[in-house]
């Protein structure tokens, strides 16, 4: 018997349905919910040239000078995880979406709002592993603000981080360029940055401890550039989302198909455990340390061996290509010999992930 | 009989002391304890010679270029005020900081955190203002990013703006650049950002209803920069902890004494009753659409007239000067010839002004 009609026998109570004049979680799970917040409310007030692209980061210029500029706010919970806290996520976010646009991170801007009551050595851990990723990057904080509001009225820390990139010469990646023919390559093994905040959120032990995968990929897609240049179409870091909601945008804005191998997926046995145990799909969930490169098939194996040569791109594996069939649509050939679209997150998996 | 001694004869319960090892509310009011924030615990850490100028907003070099940059996290309370809203005040207040720093405001990008059940309406109505003061500002919004939290962990919006501009070619104004014998001017009346904001928040009725000033001051930084070009050596919106913090923080980057004409302060009439009930000091006071300008005496009438010609300078006035006396340090000239030193806001006044 289903719910509906258990509820229609007065059986159990119907679950409500969600109100349409009100903000949802899944508005910000960076699924269907959030690009319809996008489609309907920002873009139309805000229309120009350079926000239609909808990149990791905005191009824009300055005098003689092409600029990449990217803004994220961090509301992740817990503050601190296996492999990170908010601080270190906070510079690893925004330096990889300037990365993603062919960018070297350079300045970094961080905005804090600061819960009344949060002890200073919460704060203390978050500003010193921030600083410590900063270092990392090289990259410079150049200004920030700090606000402060009542208890009760934020969750801890929230932090903005906009960073300022400037272009590579001859690399521009971007989400419009996916070609049929191209193959996609992933830098590392998914899913490890969705189970470990998971895991701390819900007091889960697992037997092998899950870590965040953050990180700054910049140095990973210096790697690539070096090898391949302007052959790399498209980069993008499937964080939010995961793996699906990325390569579902690629293929809407590139108006392109895309095939993805089932068995190539890189899933470490223990993300393919706590998947089935959390009831999650691994190519939903949030990564903060890898990113898919589009490439022309050709040069796969160079982009597979250059990325493996970084430690960060061990893991790097072919998982697909790009097709002229079903544009706009990702699917999924399994293992057994099936296929599966793999839609976009329809609402809110993972809240406050990132 | 005091606080002090009730509590001792067991009258009243005393104030708890404040904890020293957790954030608290005046960590976030612009006053000293805002100042012993970023000095204790971010500027050891983040330590570099940009960040190290406390301007309103950084001076950066990307190639060829310099750009100025600024971040600001708005979280004012209510969102919706005389004058204006949140959306129209987080523009203002990031191109004015650019401004300040005589840069002309290009870009912004835009981070929002929701909270989940806030209303489409008041989400509209923020983002049509936000819309409307970027247009009028001539800045394009070119990336943003909206988080959701549950309901009960944020308080509607939060929005932080982060602003890149270019520097005008020989106008450069800083907090350290102010000289005995210049002349302070600011550029019209004080107090009503802050009172707006208190009025709406305690539902106060007034006889005569206060606006935010809240307004994009480029145009009249142009104006100024117009008549007196390089002359400028300060530019400051006094906002968060108003006239005083501005004029404290200027008087220790720059080592010099400050001087205040008590009789020459531009307060309207409504801000001054306001402000005797509320048992507030309008110096304290945040503003978001008036500046104080640092010229040498010999410009000051030109300065005055200069911003005179302007809409929003037309309460223009000369309200003190510069002095090598009692260095670091702000003095008010009281109308019956006394004087009393104006200090930093020891904690907060205004929570959750901007």
């Amino acid at each position: 018997m289903s719910l509906d009609t258990l509820a229609a026998a007065g059986l159990v109570c119907p679950a409500p349905a969600p109100a349409t004049d009100r903000v949802q979680l899944g508005h910000g799970s960076g699924g269907k919910l959030s690009a319809t917040l996008l489609r309907e409310r920002f873009l139309p007030r805000f229309r120009n040239d350079v926000l239609a692209q909808l990149g990791d980061a905005a191009v824009v210029k300055v005098g003689r000078e092409e600029l990449a500029v990217s803004t994220d706010t961090f509301v992740v919970s817990p503050l601190e995880f296996p492999g990170g806290n908010i601080g270190s996520l906070a510079v690893h976010g925004t330096v990889n979406d300037l990365a993603m646009m062919g960018a070297r991170p350079l300045y970094l801007s961080a905005g804090f709002v600061l819960e009344e009551g949060l002890p200073f050595d919460v704060l203390d851990r978050v500003l010193d592993a921030m600083a410590a990723a900063v270092r990392e990057a090289g990259v410079l904080l150049v200004t920030g603000d700090t606000k402060v509001v009542e208890r009760g009225k934020a969750d801890g820390i929230f932090v903005n981080t906009t960073g300022i990139g400037r272009l590579l010469p001859a690399f521009r990646p971007a989400p419009d360029r996916a070609r049929p023919g191209d193959a996609i390559v992933i830098s590392g093994p998914i899913g490890r940055h969705g189970i470990a905040i998971m895991a701390a959120r819900e007091g889960l032990g697992f037997e092998v401890r899950i870590e965040s995968d953050s990180a700054n990929l910049f140095p990973l897609v210096d790697r690539l550039r070096g090898a391949l240049g302007g052959a790399v179409s498209v980069l993008r870091d499937p964080t939010r989302g995961g793996v699906a909601s990325a390569l579902n945008e690629i293929a809407t804005q590139s108006g392109v198909g895309i095939e993805l191998d089932e068995t190539a997926l890189p899933i470490p046995g223990p993300v393919s455990a706590a998947c089935e145990l959390l009831g999650l799909d691994p190519l939903y969930v949030a990564n903060e340390g890898v990113f898919v490169a589009f490439v022309p098939a050709a040069f796969a194996d160079d982009a597979v061996e250059a990325l493996r040569m970084h430690p960060l791109g061990r893991g790097a594996a072919l998982i697909g290509r790009v097709v002229q069939e079903h544009p706009r649509l990702v699917v999924l050939r399994t293992g057994i010999g099936g296929s599966r679209v793999v839609d976009m997150l329809p609402g809110d998996q993972l809240p406050r992930i990132c």
